[in-house]
């Protein structure tokens, strides 16, 4: 798409696919609202008080139906609002059009190329004059990253005079970061020190972005608080485990309608995402085996009858094989060369370099036939026999499916709305230092309690003799921080 | 559309949707012949001697691209194909387009009124001079239908000079089904007696299109052999039970992305088609509860741990519904009412009234809001709380999602290949009278057979020894004909 | 134990082990009256009439605790009954003797010897003067054979003079059944034949026993009607499956206390049985492996997602093996030799021939080591490792735990007092002849709406209209007689 | 039995039931050797070097034969050991004779008294002259609670001259420590001084153990460090889950023989052990109802379809209840009285305080049936109908079945040992305070590791550049702390 900024008749800026399918997204906002209550309920519990009112948000988030009802729950909570995605292929055009035309300054559609995207995460930090947010939740920490990395280049060009040089790396995406910052700096030298000096926190959602915010924490380069939403269990342990429990499927079928029962399938990695899928394929009829570096995982793989063997082990018997590691490299081309005609190849961590999609692509003489967007066979020259390779080794479920359903991110969403909300309260109070913080336990139980109703559950009330006996107060928590769930 | 039939330019007759959909057709027939090794074993097995050769076949199947394989094998056999499909939604539009363009006559798109739905059937019967097909394949047994129809109002009109009236019933359907006799008779009044003189047999691939066989079979009505194959072991206990395990997910998903886990779900009808609903409501997380009337069925369902109660019972507390029963009148506009904001109701059965369509349509002053095509919110005057209702009433794994996976359909295609070819070669022989047939164990156990490779299986021999202590052949059939598996 | 009769109090014939556990038998039979409604139903029902008035009966079933509420309900309707066990390890001490006291002839214990065995079935048929029994219930077909074998006997003794010659077979068991009825033959040439002729049939329990039947039946040599209760589905897709998922389990546990999770099991046959067993392990977390002859039976282990394989791809990997086949020479001594050290090898068939014990027991070199009763130790003299043999090879559910939990059992004799009621009463009009009958479906529909209420469950009921649209009465029977649930 | 020290041929003191069990108990832990793969371990790598020579060891472990394995490894590895057991019911027998004969001082046996349960703990203590043992391991904080309620005494009597008043407390078990107490203060004024004097620490291995630990750490009065390995994630998230998953079916099996599937069941509580409980009884059919005051582990279970409610909602219509708390009053006779006739109530939390066994056994007019022993019928007189405790309220796995199996407790105690080496190892380098600590993860992933090759498990290993890209070692440990598993 022609990289222009647009403007609705609101005024607000966005640049999204198709307007046209606002009404349609507006219908499936409405839909899923009935399944968010815990979004619901924080519009009736804090709506009225405005705590956000004329808070600058940045959000860069997969910017589908569940997205655009935690941006009206932040609108309607005061805030105002700018958008992009997480992700190039994330996007639900109708979701972008409805917030597009009725909430927010959106940038984002599905398919965008590696240069639109981060032109995207410019334009939703760019607030005008003033600097940039106040706040930004992120996913997987890319609109954080710009600012680190602008920070640091500026800082480098005040002492030095030196530009950031695209040409340092030979990391295709990262050349495209530079050259963002250099063109930024020419026009700006200070752009991204008035952001960080505006910016009063970031809350994060997905384990690959929480790595990078303990990694600068460790590092003592973090800039600004953080509140690591992630970690909450009401997040994590849903989330990771149910959504993906759910969206892998929808994912596999939608793209392929492979038949899972009966196939071979390879889940590389155990932790929650990989539980999750692991259960998924299991119960569907698969037969999974399980990849894993932790012992401990592993063992908990057994416990359920998952046999935990390498790759290569399993690399020529397997029908589908999924990466849910968080980690680099696990799908090589040299995998791929050997795996059965037909074989399915797909990822659900965060970034897709998962798989080796950079090997498979320059393989000589290898021959992609693309059966339908994001849904790929690639043919081996010595072999003639291919492999299906979905999302582009980006996440399937979000690609080739429509995400995790409203229910569980409403769990995921309403952690963020109490961490945006936690941020700003405390902006002045300098409860957060420039760390990674995660949400009190109460409040983690707070966003379980709001989802219970939904499903006609019932608690049972602690006696005060029984709160005593196990040393905890009556109202909750209930649990040490350390409790594993 | 426009009901008029065009040519291809291989001069065949068809009318489908987008014939420019054909080359994606190709690719995605590419994909589903690895996953259906019977098929291709039938093409490997009986290719050569082309048994079907010039063989006239009347296909009335949903036209998707399980069944597009399935047309290529008969033609592989030698057969001439003609097609319409079996359901008015569950056309898979390049599907049709491929198999129009290479192999057959198509007659058949997604979103048929029922008006165009029987033209299109009739266009499949229609095979210009000497008579309708020698052979038909159905499913549900419309085409089965408007032969005996026809028949029955051509003796009428013979004896009493008599015209069909379609003001004789109230049924919309059945008035359209008299029509197109009427009109038909006015043509030519030997038309449906010529083609039941020629035709040899029909192999009927559903519970409810069965049913009608063995209701005319009673009544001494059958008019020509028919394979009762939906009652192959490996038709009824595989598609029916694994491919709805599979594809009700699918259709929820893609056409709600609702949450699954943790829904109340009911599914009314503990059969193959039941059991596999259930399974895979309970496996992705839903409370299950079924609805019986056989009392066996019933304690199997609660032997699952499943609960067996009555659609009043719940009504008020499920968030989802599924109709699998093959009977009418299931779920009524009165119980609709009662429903949740938002629960789901849907139909996995073969015809549309399980739901009471008429009732809610014709309900006063309810609001039809459609989300998007197949996937509709109806909401009531009294209330202002509205119900989803899936796929029009039709069945939902067929309309709003791809239908059963490739690899179970090709058991049920490779019995109706088998069926076929039986039919054929004894079309002279006095073998099969007008009778309702089913395929003898030995090639039910052979179409198992020529699945087990594909997912790596080895099966074990029996020793001469061991075959005469249990009674059997060493090389089977292993069971009893009234062996339930 | 030294084999002679003793007298009750009662006056009545018995031999158990310990009369002084009848009290505990009493109290585990009030336990179990509870959980077998069926029965509890049939007493209500036709205890007032007395149908079964001075019927003698001769019962070889399991005599345990399920067993002795089946046999005071056949005293509730009338009849007097003589019991052997059908199995020498699965008799509970008390339920023999609290039946022994209070009830009927016993001559059951636990760990009987096979001449032990055969002894006490010899008593069961013993009614004294004026021929045996009027009817038997059988589980395995051992009474059934003693009388054929009897009479076959009798008939040559009379053509030829010449008795039995146990040293003709070299099978030992058919060595003590030669044994006894030459024996009989010595004190009263015409046992068997008056035993026959006063005889009016038999009911039969399980798979092994009703294949007997059935070759009798098409060999022309069965002597008296036989009614087929293993195939009402009430019984056999019960009893066997959900039967066995519960007590495989509880046979390894207290066998072996063996933790489930993790092993790698094997099940080599996917009948009702073997589903029932794979289903159980793979649920406590371990890893299934089937073993299959018949495809079918074979794909629909592949759609659970479990592998199918032969016993020599997994015999030296697998933990746990388990027999289900009703076959013989499933594991013989050569693959006990390859497996690892402590394998796990079980029956769960009817006979213990599945397992090659003989080549264990002579095996050179081969030391036994008794754990505790029926969990032995078997020690290859090669490696100096061993293998666990549980139950002797005998079914581990009933000798190493209790058998089937009640409510499943009461299921299965429930058809049993239903078929021994249907014989008597039409033992005169000619409807059964010397064949194998099944129950008709009305009835086995009957027995599993005994047991719904026990449950909770409750059942819609068809309307009128309904009934009529799929053909069947209001009432039921709801399915056709082939169908396979 | 006679409160009366023997002595075995070593000489060593011991108090078992039955000496001539011991063989018994040597072949049944020779057969758990082969399942407890780290325990095994333990001994090769650290035996030869003696770390725990001449150590003295107070064992308070339930006594079966997975702990005899335990005590084994600690005087392989140098120990010497006096054990008693934590629960008046959990001792095999046959575990504490073979012990008792071969290894170390044992008093205890399966049906103890409280009064002789304490007897046996303050035996276990006694190591005469030179104070008590030098390493405590305790399960449920009983030994750790004598000696911190023996000093508490010891002071107050130093201070005041009074001795400790049983009558002062209507706890009856309590009275009977103040007992004990008094009496040894009488011969002794400074025994339980010169204990903790002596004392290096204790590891203490369950949730209600570790929560006493916690208790006097937050209030100052803990006297000596304490390890627990309760929460080390290869016990908590093993013994706990997995272990229930499979000893509660066990136990219910023996006591009850009833049939699973089909019952209604509610657990009480939905931690560790609760989900173990709930996934146990829905795999065996069972339909599972959860009872919980933490919205987390309520929306937990309801994400896995599991209903939740309070117990009011449920009492009358279930037939089986566990108490998985942890906590007091979870079922009270005025509930018991509600229940249907014969529903069955058990506890597998560790103190049998769950169940209110004093409300029942004091209720007016109420009959206590003793079906077998730990097997009870209580019958209310307004109903006439009863409802069956097990165990008499104490954990059903451990009474009325063999506990745990081997193969998860290896996980568990492996943790103990390595909890006691180091204990000891830093006995005199002040790392261990008087506080509560958990083992550092790179343990915890080694005893994970420890149990990977018996089940067949092949670990995948890290490049350097992967474990780099994630921020762990190569070696790990692979997960931050607080990571949930």
């Amino acid at each position: 798409m022609a990289l222009s900024v647009e403007k609705a008749s609101s005024g607000r800026e966005y640049k999204v696919k198709d307007m046209s399918q606002a009404d349609f997204g507006r219908l499936e906002i409405e839909l899923a609202e009935v399944e968010m209550p815990g979004l619901m309920s924080c519009r009736a519990e804090f709506g009225p008080s405005q705590p956000l009112k004329e808070v600058r948000i940045t959000s860069s988030l997969h910017m589908n139906i569940q997205t655009a009802v935690f941006i009206e729950t932040l609108t309607a909570l005061g805030a105002t609002v700018r958008c992009c995605s997480c992700n190039i292929f994330s996007t639900q055009d109708h979701a972008a059009a409805v917030i597009a035309r009725d909430d927010a300054a959106v940038f984002a559609w599905k398919g965008e190329t590696l240069q639109e995207y981060w032109w995207c995460i410019e334009r939703a930090l760019d607030w005008g004059s003033e600097g940039g947010p106040d706040l930004i939740v992120d996913d997987g920490g890319d609109a954080t990253l710009l600012i680190h990395e602008g920070v640091k280049a500026e800082e480098e060009y005040e002492k030095t005079g030196k530009l950031p040089d695209p040409s340092s790396t030979d990391n295709v995406e990262f050349q495209l970061v530079l050259g963002i910052i250099k063109d930024g700096i020419k026009v700006d030298p200070k752009k991204y020190h008035e952001m960080k000096e505006r910016l009063v926190g970031v809350s994060e959602q997905t384990t690959s972005g929480v790595r990078r915010l303990y990694q600068m924490q460790v590092n003592g380069t973090l800039l600004f608080p953080a509140i690591n939403v992630n970690d909450s269990v009401t997040k994590k342990k849903f989330d990771n485990l149910y959504g993906c429990r759910h969206s892998l499927l929808d994912g596999l079928m939608r793209a392929t309608d492979v038949m899972i029962a009966g196939k071979v399938s390879v889940v590389c990695g155990y932790g929650d995402v990989g539980k999750g899928c692991a259960a998924a394929l299991k119960q569907a009829g698969a037969r999974v085996i399980v990849t894993e570096i932790d012992p401990i995982c592993a063992l908990q793989a057994l416990m359920e009858g998952i046999p935990v063997l390498t790759l290569e082990d399993v690399v020529k018997e397997a029908d589908i094989f999924v990466t849910t590691t968080g980690n680099k490299d696990i799908i090589m081309v040299h995998h791929m060369k050997q795996m059965k005609n037909n074989a399915i190849v797909c990822n659900i961590g965060h970034f897709d370099n998962e798989i080796d999609m950079h090997g498979l692509e320059t393989y000589p003489g290898v021959k992609r036939i693309t059966i339908k967007p994001q849904t790929d066979r690639w043919v081996f020259p010595e072999t003639g026999t291919g492999i299906i390779v979905l999302a582009e080794g980006w996440l399937i479920n979000l690609v080739c499916a429509s995400g995790h359903p409203s229910f569980v991110m409403s769990c995921s969403f309403t952690n963020q709305v109490i961490a945006q909300l936690e941020l700003w309260k405390e902006r002045a109070t300098g409860k957060y230092e420039k760390k990674v913080y995660v949400l009190p336990k109460h409040l983690d139980e707070k966003v379980a309690a709001l989802h219970l109703g939904k499903l006609g559950a019932k608690l049972t009330k602690l006696s005060p003799e029984q709160a005593a006996y196990i040393s905890v107060p009556v109202e909750g928590p209930y649990k040490p921080p350390n409790y594993r769930y």
